[in-house]
């Protein structure tokens, strides 16, 4: 951390920072010059941030210069992670592809969207039983039904399952279920949910808020991770902005900026960004092409009758171009399509 | 609701669109323009919206024309509402200035924020037990001891108590203390809390999200209501935007848009908006004067010591000004500045 | 400055920022501590920013800690400034309210609405003769017949006039009929415009643009100081955000912030901020009462059939409310309403 | 347009909008349901909107359902257009690889640009002679001095020359010696230049102004357009967001979008989008892959000395990757890469 003095403080008032800091058992380097004085700080910058130096007399700014995050952070691992769902990698080797349905309606519906979801060259189901809905009135997903569902369909089909849990006291039964849990946008900073999918030993996929800066998601990430669970995917999801043309802005710049910043892996939601079926293979272009660990897209075998999110899901027709283009652009960013895993024996 | 049809859809498509309204119980008119179709559509907009419209073929647009709340709004109870805490009302002929101390710390600190809210013409006291904060490594607030603090001072003060709820499965510990339970704007769309704290029996105050449309804020309240909750207090708190010599910004026109579309009061926080103490009294005096039905501001003993948002917490001397601001600003308003509730005798 | 090296910077790294910041003819201190190295700067600004140090091997980052903006600085004139148009006063002692239709249309609207505006409190009479609208299919201004129409209606009613100008050739034109220039919103970065303006000898309004960061307005503004003209008024009109419930959301918190970064005064204009005649009284309110130094607003005889921004004009009924307001709620933040200047005797 | 009268709009309301359409010499058709009146439109738009129907007793809301600009809309045009600069095409076929610094500022810092463009791929230099700077104390470009550097090594390399004008009256100038003339993104709703730049004969590309709307951009070509020159390229150059990661938020999805609306090419500026070296290679390959028409891309030979945006600038050892990218992916989306123009012969 870096304090800048106000112009017109005076000497006794760095002297005040300066003992701040050290009573607090850090370090302080004082810079005087003509016209300002600066003070560089190291330690423990936790214990420093209790000391509340922006509201101490002639301070005019504190400027912190590491990152808040330790866990998630390049520093604390240099390697990019690959993590692993129900034997699937997600890492910076592979093109890790998840599909299925937004919401679970029925059995029929679920495993024709896992038979979609294959053909577009998946080796991941998602689905969700538990839907947060901006409006009460609208469908609020199957429950522990559409887990069973998901359950079913992945014995059926062999492809692990992705599903999103919304209330912490659902965790461990979710849990049960699920080859990996999603913690959606709106509940990116519900920090009693991300500490019970910290501690529910599976990994866990967390959706970008949809105004979380960058750093905020690393930080929501490290208080999974500060409850012992390292497998966290991070997913691009699109940033709320001005543009209404589409339904959120997809950030595309946070995959790399992430992976920077980050060990973990960087996966995209081109459905949900752009909230337009047209969109979703332009965008899945780009979101592989600059160098995502994945993408997550919706697919549904009648979009005209889901009950949720239909105008942004893929259809039969679009289907054998998502997995050319996952085939053949991987490649190009040094990347191999991940297979999907077979079904286990009768 | 209003379907417009493409400019090459055929009159197939648009026959489509009118069976599946009719099928769902609904109205359609349609009108055919030389160069386009548009169907009107009456009946249950949540059944119409089911039938997924804007996937058929042939259909441009879909646009809504009535709101999707139903509870909240204006349409449903014309007067504006009092809601009543503890005794104390909130609502469209009064202003209620809430205070209190972001984080509840030890005793002493409580009871002296309390002495210091009175001072500025409070007649609620707020302050946190249980604190959403973005690092894992930060002060997560004291829980249920706080709460026990906030009783004991309520009793030795009178004022009533505001405080946040994060979990679902702490809303009934919180409300046995609380007059009012708080839900923070990281929790607007934390649906699982909303549906608890509305089944919980205390006014409930919602605090918009930061990046939320003031649409997407009265849908949460309408969860709450749906619960069979109509005490909900509405508190703009700032919002996400480019510019950062705020901490948010202020959405200061949201006060009379909310109150036009709503019945329930909408109050300020001056204090989160801003993030700096020079601020908060500049925009109390715009809260009051655009016609806010209370403010919730936070103070503090010793904000240089201050374990969450120390830099934006009012101290001593501001508080005879804030006070006056109250006092003098309402009138010219038609409000009157709610007045302590005298503690209970001993 | 404040430059801070990277972890793994070398000390041949920090010499070698040290020694071009000395052959520039500035000053730097380094501050060596166990993690990292930070050095600070001083001398000429410009002249260090022409050294491109963030480029510079082992530079991690480089933080500006004095404001890039000179002349219109509170650094570089403590007292706020009072600016005159025509005789009449805008700066901190004051309130000042300008008003008048968004585009000239006839002889009779304009005559009209400024009875409107003195009726409202108005000292100040704005009206547009060059209007820069987003389609090349609307209306687009009377041009000088626009101007010599609002010199006329000066003459009779004494009101001197605001109006605006958005092209370099015409500053020179327009300033001979304009009591104050003004530049809009689209063109606060245009700076061939704001560079003629400083040119033109007559005072300036200078709307922040819908994207602009406060530090971006000011430097805009500097731009026509730099040309010798300090006779700039800030006013804020509202910025683009995600929020769709008002044409642009006022940023009120931009008042207090800009005054105190600061000597210029600032205004509102309630009008463009909500784009709705519902929203400018209660924003006036607000406006005056966090300490702004005027407001301008839209008025219309015939809002129904404006050639422009009709939606948003007060109409008769409104004006002896705002008139009201301006009176009563200046006192309150220490200011008297600017009287409006009587006609030139014949 | 449709008109949605307000839920307690009498019969003479909806009576009036629709002779006030017919008399505009427009169609207007009635549907009426139980709770709401709504009126479609027909005819001239332009014509209609001039009715300012939204201030008409009774009217609630006015819809527009089809877009406002008409000579760059696909429905105007259905085939993609090429524009040829120089001889060298943008359009659908084709990716187009622009290169050069952010600022000409010698003759040997142009031409070793220029010969690191042809390395990257460019067919054609960009290089800025005139230059829109935040502060008026930073380097405003070399004027006609840049522009004859930049015929100097058009002349030596055979790359015809993009460089940017801002105002109205060095259009003629600036004319005389490019191939395309650059409209910037502050200058996107400078509306004088748009129709200078839209009469001076030369192909125009218009970058999207950082907080403009897709909608408002193609509005902003229409100007152009109006004056009678189709030959416009679209820039998409990144948005102003709240994530300060980037310098701007990169809109990929524009890109398809943009498509969709308008027969004009749309090209990527990774450089200014991300404002960092290391992102301008990961987003060059999102744009390619997304279906960008071509990509900008900021070149330096020295970019710790570069007088401007020295940050972004790729060095020589980017610039075989580039290449590489931009000839390896665009077959993937159906294009050729476009090879750079032979010099003239002497």
């Amino acid at each position: 951390m870096v304090v800048v003095m106000a112009a017109d403080a005076t000497e006794e008032d760095a002297d005040n920072v300066v003992s701040l800091v050290r009573e607090a058992g850090g370090e302080a380097f004082v810079s005087r010059s003509v016209s300002r004085t600066i003070i560089g700080l190291s330690g423990d910058i936790d214990n420093l941030a209790t000391l509340n130096l922006p509201a101490q007399p002639g301070v005019c700014d504190v400027v912190r210069i590491s990152v808040p995050y330790k866990l998630v952070s390049r520093e604390h691992r240099r390697e990019r992670s690959v993590i692993r769902v129900g034997g699937v990698p997600i890492g910076p080797d592979t093109l890790t592809v998840i599909a299925g349905p937004c919401a679970v309606e029925t059995p029929e519906q679920t495993l024709q969207s896992a038979l979609m979801a294959k053909a577009a060259g998946a080796s991941l189901l998602r689905g969700g039983a538990y839907k947060p809905r901006s409006s009460p009135y609208a469908f609020q997903g199957l429950g522990e039904k559409g887990l069973q569902i998901l359950a079913d369909v992945r014995a059926e089909t062999g492809l692990p399952i992705v599903t999103e849990v919304v209330d912490p006291s659902d965790v461990d039964l979710v849990a049960t279920y699920a080859d990996m849990l999603q913690v959606g946008t709106r509940n990116m900073q519900n920090f009693p949910l991300l500490q019970a999918v910290g501690g529910a030993g599976k990994p866990v996929m967390l959706k970008r808020g949809m105004s979380a800066t960058i750093e905020e998601w690393l930080m929501a990430a490290e208080y999974i991770a500060q409850r012992g669970n390292l497998d966290i995917v991070l997913c691009e999801r699109g940033i709320r902005t001005f543009e209404k043309a589409t339904r959120n802005t997809l950030d595309i710049s946070a995959v790399p900026v992430a992976q920077r910043l980050s060990h973990l892996p960087v996966i995209v939601d081109p459905s949900h960004s752009g909230g337009r079926r047209d969109l979703v293979l332009p965008l899945s272009r780009a979101a592989i092409a600059v160098g995502a660990d994945g993408i997550i897209v919706d697919v549904h075998p009648h979009p005209e009758t889901a009950l949720c999110d239909g105008p942004q899901a893929l259809i039969e027709s679009d289907l054998r171009e998502l997995a050319s283009v996952a085939l053949h652009l991987s490649p190009l960013v040094g990347r191999t399509l991940t297979p999907a895993p077979a079904p286990a024996m009768a």
